[in-house]
């Protein structure tokens, strides 16, 4: 990694922003436009990606207990009051104008009402404490684990937007644990093994170090339950990261103290991915309670925000710059290509793309669950190696040849976008092997 | 069905919004809050069926050729301008404010700008229009059909608001087909048996209607598209609806003629679901255009807008409404529940419930793709009959129960909610039938 870093510092007047949005215009992976500023279009190609990334993570969270809600996007600003974000963080929210009339202004025959004014959240973590207060909870379903993938929206200026890594709207795969004080060290060691794991299947594992962010001067809370919940955290960092963490002394947020995950770039730029924060403050903010093991009926749970991927967009901006287009197979928008070495190939090829393209596409009602992959087919009269190399270009994982012996011996002539070594393989064989693929995250 | 309208006319001082409320509490499927009216708060077993539901129509639509993009949730006002919506829809959207600052500013120094109006969208058309004229497009990679997911806000007054019928946030299965006239005859085909086979899975088929509306007095375009498009969608009702199918005079849009399709529910009350609407307008307010196989460069190509579920939390509304609480095995958000006989059980049931909730659970890395069911376990001392009973109550598919014989055996006692015979399976069986009834979609 080190040499890899030294050779592209000579590049350094490309950043890293440049490099990925020209990676973007030849994949076709988003887009923007000046009517909506800091807001991505992700294009078909960038949203299979978008999605797989989501499909991942909604599946690992299910292992570790998290139940997905979908939560409004907008709240009357007496929510952010409650909740501090109107104190702290109203410059950077946007403001909404709604229509509020009563009922009986309705049924008058009123059309426009009162205007009200609301926010677009910025964050999820109001939503979920009106979630928690809803119901009356026990001790015995603690910890409840909420997670969203919703839209949030921060107010930045429009000058100072940039590619995928400073946008208005963007998308956590944010998570928040209510838990009792002795359920905190579980929860942080399954939120830091869900990272590691993760990061480990994106290749970013080697790149990324943990701080721990502790009591700042302004803190609010009890100073016993900092110091306890510094220890927590202190103690799983030893145990998980060994000496691979430091410590950022008082930088912790006033409401509790914080874990970041940071990963460094191929231009040695940093970004913060995931992050871990416990919150003494919002429980009491929402009067959130739970009744315990002794029938206390006002017992305020611990809240634990945290992320992984953080920001969507910002962890795509992340894999671009790391695969640099070389999307791995089980994560490629562009999968398989098929060449018919000429036009009297195509029928054939339309079967087989049919068939590679897995379950949905064979029955007439496709199912919920099964196997299928991107796959295209090239018909146009170019020459067999222009089409190869365009294919290359473009970042598909396998190619696939088909000519005359192709369909006489029912195999097929298929190499890899970065290995010339042709395979002849069944199309079952085919099928297989994209599967086991998918199955290893390869 | 009649019979089953006539028993519950008899209740119809009960509305469907009422006793929708009353399964939804009971199965804790969705909640509002008074701070944000009309925004559906979706809980972990509401968002189950609500997230099954969206993964039934994304493979569907995959294979009939749909590309889904993500797209910005707000908009500067010119874009409304410019797609007539601020004319004709203006007091129906929420008005945003942003904060635009050049970039010269930003680097001055300066925080706040000048505030820009933005609208929350309504609607998904103009930022598909915005992608497809992002591109030079050429007649044969048209028809470009895309999809999309979004949230989508209405400025409904306050108190207009009723439970998922009338809300302020909604979701559609949005869809925009872009194409020339020659092709629309096939693209409505293909949207009405897309229409009719997810209706058909969803057991609503018998009680919809197609209806056609046409030119309206106040139309735009010229009169012979009119009636080219009028007899198309005319020949295709024809052809797959036969009889059954009725005209709406005068009643279309006005840029276009439409075809609605509206299902009764179990109060006769009638609701419009699926839409195909053909658009000759938003192609010339966004100047699309593409190269046709003769090389005009300015051909405009035909819109068509087209949802099969259409809001999402109005068919939820509806499969409430329909199913009663009953959902199906592979919709349904609580699919079995395992009943350990008394706590020398509770062990070997939680292997059991690991086993059936299938591969995400059962590996390090969860895969992307497997069988996964909703399993849970009632290890509460109550009697196995209680239990039972509660079960039944709460919905769930199939009731397991374990105790000393049937751990010696290795089978288990498997009945299903509606039935009290009791089968003796394996656990492979037990998820083989699972398997099998998702594939039936059962």
């Amino acid at each position: 990694m080190r040499s890899k870093i030294l050779r592209l510092v000579r590049f350094q007047h490309v950043s890293s922003t440049q490099s990925n949005q020209l990676i973007a215009n030849k994949q076709l992976l988003y887009t923007t436009h000046e009517l909506s500023p800091g807001s991505i279009f992700f294009l078909p190609h960038g949203t299979r990606v978008f999605n797989k990334l989501i499909q991942f993570m909604k599946n690992q969270q299910i292992k570790y207990g998290f139940q997905e809600v979908i939560t409004p996007l907008i709240y009357k600003n007496k929510l952010w009051e409650q909740s501090g974000h109107w104190e702290n963080y109203k410059d950077d929210m946007f403001k909404v104008v709604g229509n509020d009339l009563a009922r009986e202004e309705v049924e008058e025959g009123h059309e426009h009402g009162h205007e009200h004014e609301y926010g677009l959240k910025p964050m999820n973590c109001p939503g979920h404490c009106i979630i928690f207060s809803k119901f009356e909870r026990s001790y015995n379903e603690l910890p409840v684990r909420l997670s969203d993938f919703s839209s949030l929206h921060r107010n930045e200026a429009s000058g100072a937007l940039s590619g995928l890594t400073r946008v208005r709207r963007f998308h956590q795969d944010d998570g928040h644990i209510f838990c009792e004080m002795n359920q905190i060290k579980d929860e942080i060691l399954n939120t830091i093994n869900l990272i590691r794991d993760t990061y480990k299947i994106f290749d970013i594992d080697q790149h990324i170090q943990f701080t721990l962010s502790t009591r700042p001067e302004n803190f609010i809370g009890e100073i016993e339950s900092w110091n306890v919940a510094e220890e927590e955290l202190k103690k799983v960092l030893q145990e998980t990261c060994g000496d691979n963490w430091s410590i950022k002394d008082k930088d912790g947020a006033f409401y509790g103290p914080k874990i970041d995950i940071m990963v460094t770039d191929n231009y040695s730029k940093t970004h913060q991915i995931g992050t871990i924060q416990l919150d003494f403050q919002l429980p009491s903010r929402f009067d959130l309670k739970y009744i315990d093991s002794e029938g206390n009926r006002d017992k305020k749970p611990i809240m634990i925000h945290r992320a992984v991927f953080g920001s969507l967009e910002r962890f795509f901006a992340i894999l671009l710059d790391n695969y640099k287009g070389n999307w791995p197979f089980w994560l490629n928008p562009r999968q398989a290509i098929i060449i018919p070495v000429n036009s009297s190939h195509i029928e054939y090829c339309e079967g087989l793309k049919k068939t590679l393209s897995g379950d949905i596409i064979n029955n007439d009602i496709s199912p919920i669950t099964g196997y299928n992959f991107y796959i295209d087919i090239d018909k146009r009269g170019e020459t067999v190696g222009n089409r190869i190399k365009e294919a290359i270009s473009k970042g598909y994982s396998y190619i696939l040849m088909v000519g005359d012996k192709d369909i006489e011996t029912g195999t097929i002539a298929i190499r890899s976008r970065s290995n010339r070594k042709v395979e002849n393989l069944t199309v079952d064989e085919i099928y297989s092997k994209f599967i086991n693929l998918e199955k290893q995250f390869k």
